[in-house]
């Protein structure tokens, strides 16, 4: 048995109480075996003086956007997506969104996270590129029907289902699938109406965008008298395992609805912010029985993948929506990014304990910023910053060592990208 | 003549633009004399491919409040002023509010922030602690006579007085002052109109809390008939070069009172939310004319002193605020954060050019998550973190060099913070 022995670190358990404890991992499950003073592994990490975490989860994400970072901001979705960002991506090739993906794997790992949801394309290789790097992944294409002839439309939506099929619990079971159609008022009707019944015969679950704005919400509401979940709810969108992203613009009726139906929120609060989107009500949402995951969104709307941005801003605009600066606490969202975000992927991790899958981070609390430590739950959600981040493990593997990542060449990674985004941007304007 | 040169950066003007040059620094003066490709210094400061800014100004801080970060969140103002911060500042003593300036001003100069507004008690001592780190900064004593007898309210007020009068210009100028009434609604009517005309005979500027919670606007209207910084201008209390902390819950009359008077806001966002206070009308603020600047507030509400996570806070909130996503701008916030906040304070810094006083930081650009580099100023605003910092120079002094701070024993600055937070936390308790 191979064993991974993460030594002398105070650890987070689900109940987010912290004490000190070795963690012991079997590097052939991939899970945890021992929590406690008298692990014994065949390679020892140290984690002196540090808490160890589950690996933060990352709900919501379009990886490969990272070359798209900072190209255009500030500018609300709709005309961002029109102007900007289509027309950018209709350029993307392969290896262009390879190239963003790894550059994203490595920000992300290097920031303490282990697990995704990734709504993107050309998502065999892009999957491969993020299980490569060590991360797990739900995964799924991006349909996108809107302006579309229909027999493209359908071989978007054949495409979505393909992959979904043929990749889920690849590469050992670190990568799972969902269909994806990219939302509600994006992906047209009569096709949703087709192929989510085909993806419920193959056991594939949904993910798309939902209630992200005030202007997809209302053409449904016009058009079909109904909100735009109670719509998702005809269509069979809303079942156990299926998890939408935003939900920014929810009601009392779709919140009840979510919970009834066991489905969960990717909430994006700095992608919401940025682009004005508004503020998910997810003290509501938490009160209501609904899982919540926290996800970054793709770096183009945030600009980073600082899932520890992400907790912080979760926190802190959850209390200006309930008006309350009791709501939406260190707990909840330190909760919601580890086994929140685990629940809503549909993996095994996010909890410190025998049994879970062995994905975690080691924060190094030696810091002016860290100090002094009344209360490290309170640190993870208001202080921490990814570059706090010195180890993180998936599978009981090792990841990410004292800042450095093992399983790529980050300037390489680095200089591929800069690359690649150099040349997908001037073909995109060359093309106005 | 000794001269410090930052070399072979790329410099940020305070247009906005970007272009490679060297930043020649007068230590004597501790001024900028020239930015260019010819300048040739006695000590070289390497800033290869890395950005050089504007030293960050946090316009709004309680520094030694870090010695409760994480001691008590996730509750309203009011409630957190009174259950858990006041009862604990009473048993502060000096040397703990020594201790606890030391460990914020290594974390304010560690990402990149060289000026600061601070507002706390026992200031000869702290401000001796601001200066002796390498800090410019204005200072005062928070003055506070809600609960107290006239006597000891009246000697609250002398002493602010005193503290403004003496400490203005010490340290080779590096620390100014101000006169710090806590708020409109926490120093009495009467004591206000007696000393702020004697600030004005001996040249003090205010600084104050206002608008910061709805709490503190209705009583003031309701006594009174007038919103709270009409009360304040009846009082003498706007002139220019005051300069209010968060202004939270101000209409539109306030708006322009504050733009006519010159007065400016330390914005304060991640405090703000926290707190649960609200937003700050930024843009209105900027559209009216008003010099705005971002305050990180004490760590004890925030719960770093990290001003980058600030800048970000302030755009991603602006656009909440407005409603539109292009609302308080990349560069407006950048701007804000150095600039601005260097005219609230009134010191002669914020921008690199030949005669401003060489306060700089340099952001190491070789990182992932600023990777591709499309915009620069995006970056600022959106995706540099305060660890990113490399170096920070103040006066033409290099303060941090390569990630570490040269004018502090970080590592025991950091025992002694936590020795005495243990220590007042006790006391505090104990008192119960």
């Amino acid at each position: 048995m191979s064993t991974l022995q993460i030594a002398d670190g105070a650890v987070l358990a689900a109940d987010m109480s912290v004490r000190s404890a070795d963690v012991l991992a079997d590097r052939e499950t991939g899970r945890i075996v021992e929590v406690g003073d008298t692990a014994r592994g065949d390679e020892i990490l140290d984690a002196d003086s540090g808490l160890v975490i589950p690996g933060l989860v990352n709900a919501h994400c379009h990886v490969a956007m990272t070359l798209l970072r900072g190209y255009a901001d500030d500018k609300p979705l709709d005309a961002w997506l029109r102007e900007d960002i289509w027309p950018t991506e209709t350029e993307l090739e392969t290896d262009d969104i390879v190239a963003g993906t790894r550059l994203g794997a490595v920000e992300l790992l290097k920031n303490g996270v282990t697990a995704l949801g990734d709504m993107y394309f050309e998502v065999p290789e892009s999957a491969a590129a993020l299980a490569e790097a060590g991360l797990r992944a739900r995964v799924g294409h991006g349909i996108v029907t809107v302006g579309k002839e229909e027999v493209t439309a359908r071989a978007d939506f054949e495409t979505g289902l393909d992959v979904a099929r043929e990749l889920d619990g690849a590469f050992d079971g670190r990568i799972a699938t969902a269909l994806m159609p990219h939302s509600l008022t994006t992906a047209a009707a009569d096709l949703l109406a087709e192929y989510v019944p085909r993806a419920r015969e193959a056991g594939i679950p949904l993910h798309y965008h939902a209630n992200e704005t005030r202007d997809e919400v209302e053409p449904i509401v016009e058009e079909r008298g109904v909100r735009p979940l109670e719509y998702a709810d005809e269509l069979g969108m809303l079942e156990e395992g299926d998890f939408i992203a935003h939900g920014v613009h929810t009601d009392r009726t779709e919140i009840e609805l979510l919970a009834e139906r066991g489905v969960g929120v990717a909430h994006c609060p700095a992608s919401n912010m940025k682009l004005a989107s508004g503020i998910a009500p997810v003290q509501e949402l938490l009160d209501a029985g609904v899982t919540v995951g926290i996800g970054t969104d793709g770096a183009a709307s945030n600009n980073d993948l600082d899932a520890f941005d992400e907790l912080r801003d979760a926190a802190m605009v959850g209390k200006l929506k309930a008006d309350d600066a009791s709501a939406v606490s260190a707990p909840e969202v330190v909760r919601a990014a580890t086994a929140g975000g685990a629940d809503l992927l549909g993996f095994d991790s996010g909890r410190i304990e025998p049994g879970a899958l062995a994905d975690l981070a080691v924060i190094d609390l030696e810091a002016a910023h860290l100090t002094p430590a009344h209360d490290l739950v309170s640190h993870l959600a208001y202080a921490v910053r990814g570059s706090d981040v010195r180890h993180t493990v998936v599978d009981g593997d090792v990841i990410v060592r004292d800042r450095e990542i093992l399983t790529l060449d980050e300037a390489a990674v680095r200089r591929e990208a800069e690359r690649h985004a150099e040349s997908l941007i001037a073909r995109a304007e060359s093309n106005r």
